[in-house]
């Protein structure tokens, strides 16, 4: 498929995006919640939404495509062609279409010894748009560049009152000693509330631990016990290091990268 | 000309664009401005400038499209296809595309008599790449649909400190009394860097009149005398009313506006 160079996804970023993991069965288990989230982002932006057997189709022919393997489906809706400049048009005509491409490649170390993270300089500040994932993305794509740049894994995005928010592609979960923390994304009214985010909120809930969502400053870090970044394709990666800290990868935080990846092997 | 979707202008908006009013003789008047703002842009993210000679060519090539008639391009850079999720690839291949199309339709009253401007509930935060003409343009998008909802001509926005910036698509200029006001976007952090708002601000300072650029709230503008938008396809575009406020097109306004489409009529 080609696109429309007149389609507004790429004249303004007026689109969402949804990138899932499909199981070797060929399923997407967390189909439901990248559906809710895709629903949501177009009814903040105002475009009608595909009718969900018309986005399960798209999802079933890219399902199809990948043949059997493991891998990722990138579904995205924009408003379509048209309209007066930033004015969408009135009567609007979605563009869909879905992308598969292979998982991404976290090697076994990163995965079990865990990965570097970096502090980025770019701030992310709030958004009117915060947690939908909308194609405006060029603050994650500057700060994945200070990642490469400075030959971290993954960078830490700060607000511009210096609290952690988010990775570039991923959430931040923090052990402290009696209870999880993950930064209040909505408070800050910036990042993407991840799928990965709400499941293991819930397991974590679900196991009798205390999960606290709310802002806290970067220096809070350095009561830290344990770190990880999730999303809906990586699952649970644990973080062993960010600047001067250096942070184990516990048991209770391998058991819970086991939960996340169990999810995708049923 | 039909695009990859793979093509991380879609993807992320990560890519600039430029819109140029073309006389009938198939000129650019404001080219050079243009280009240096699209260049600006393409380094601040990372992205290999075309050559100024391939750039010009497409240009010229738009211009041919339109047959003599006075009209828009408008140019757009990507930074192509490729990477790994944000990552840009290391060897990037930028995408450039033209199109064209009929100058914008403001009616003969609308420019003689003025338009009314609505104040936007959407607020333009601070914006890493403020300045620049980069594809991330929901806010603009947002702000537009509430212009059409209150059936206003244009909407203006302002920061979250209730300081006004700019207009959807267009650059404010305030008339108090013994000196011109527009809004200092680069301490904002905020807006674009109009090429008409940089072509003006000259004219009036080798007119000998004082132009103050600083930040201001919006209650400020009750003092005001005259208003005016500007851009570099419009040119000037009077405002008579925004909320309460009433203003006229004074005979300085009205010659200013004369002068900025002058430019295009050489």
């Amino acid at each position: 498929m080609r696109l429309d160079p007149r389609d507004r996804g790429l004249a303004y970023g007026d689109g969402v995006f949804e990138t899932l993991r499909i199981t070797a069965a060929g399923e997407a288990p967390l189909w439901p919640r990248h559906l809710a989230r895709l629903q949501a982002g177009l009814q903040a932006l105002g475009i009608p939404a595909p009718a969900p057997s018309c986005l399960q189709g798209a999802l079933a022919s890219a399902i199809g495509a990948l043949a059997g393997r493991q891998g990722v489906v990138k579904m995205t809706v924009t408003r379509g062609v048209g309209g007066r400049g930033y004015l969408p048009p009135s009567r609007v005509t979605p563009t869909l279409f879905v992308q598969h491409g292979d998982l991404p490649q976290w090697s076994r170390v990163q995965r079990e010894q865990g990965i570097e993270l970096g502090v980025c300089q770019t701030v992310l500040h709030p958004d009117l748009l915060a947690g939908y994932k909308h194609l405006n993305r060029l603050p994650q794509v500057q700060a994945r560049r200070e990642v490469a740049r400075y030959g971290w894994d993954e960078g830490l995005l700060l607000s511009p009152r210096q609290q952690p928010l988010e990775a570039t592609s991923m959430n931040l979960f923090v052990r402290f000693e009696d209870h999880w923390w993950t930064p209040d994304l909505a408070r800050a009214g910036a990042g993407v509330a991840g799928v990965m985010r709400d499941v293991l909120q819930e397991k974590l809930v679900a196991q009798g631990m205390q999960v606290c969502s709310d802002l806290r400053p970067l220096s809070q870090l350095r009561h830290a016990e344990a770190l990880f970044l999730c999303n809906s394709v990586v699952g649970v990666l644990p973080v062993r290091k960010l600047a001067q800290w250096h942070w184990p990868v516990t048991a209770e935080l391998a058991a819970l990268q086991a939960q996340a990846e169990q999810l995708f092997h049923q």
